[in-house]
């Protein structure tokens, strides 16, 4: 296989990510892809970009987005102040999956949190039931041994 | 029961802060409460002050910082380009527990999310043996339908 690359997403790469965000049976549900796509899509890429702290990455393999994941630092005071990477958003392209593009950009988040100083890598994943989620990050060093809480406001 | 104040922490407030982190079977391993307290909290304070994304609350009782939160605030691109919103380090002082403080603290949060824009808020709670905690997020309105996972980076 083709070496994988990865690089910050530019403004370029946003439809191409909300597509692989919206090729998901949750994320069909939620997501808008049209050619134009809404406009709340590029604020909020603005702040993202804007924000030292966010980092919105593509993973390229021959020339071609195959992937997309949005690593979070936050300084927290728990841990003695110590800082905390979050991963969010992570998909790869339906075409592509299964060949091991997810597990590649995983540990390239990883060794990216480690390289920023942080401490420890969190994500919550999707609803319980996707048990080959679960072992997927368990796989990377992911521990399980935590509940993820949501409450929708809207 | 007087009525409970919800404000941004102040530096002063630091040590408050840690010693009630460390009120806590896990945080009395990881954090170090000490009349001086090791610079790693300061510098963490002084990012998450400057961060408009981020929000250290204290509670107060009667004059009396009773409780702690951190509120961040993630912009994404999924849901539309939606802001979220995260709660770590929820913590009430030892000795004010089981008095509706931490159900205050919460509302407030998500007020506060509520009212910044969120449209979610998320939490990935302890260990799942919690089963106290996490009836006491059911009850706000979150789902435990997620898995909370975190990997240990040193």
């Amino acid at each position: 296989m083709s070496e994988i690359t990865f690089r910050t997403a530019k403004r370029e790469d946003l439809s191409t990510i909300v597509r692989m965000l919206a090729e998901d049976d949750l994320g069909s549900q939620r997501e808008q892809y049209d050619e134009a796509l809404p406009k709340a899509y590029y604020r909020a890429f603005e702040q993202i970009e804007n924000d030292s702290n966010h980092e919105l990455i593509v993973a390229e393999l021959d020339g071609e987005v195959v992937g997309t994941l949005h690593l979070i630092f936050i300084p927290s005071i728990s841990f003695q102040g110590g800082l905390r990477a979050q991963v969010e958003s992570v998909r790869v392209g339906r075409v592509r999956r299964g060949q091991g593009i997810g597990r590649a950009m995983m540990k390239w988040a990883l060794e990216r949190a480690k390289g920023r100083g942080a401490h420890l890598v969190q994500l919550i994943t999707t609803h319980k039931s996707r048990k080959d989620a679960h072992r997927f990050y368990e796989r990377l060093g992911f521990e399980g041994s935590h509940l993820g809480m949501k409450l929708m406001l809207k």
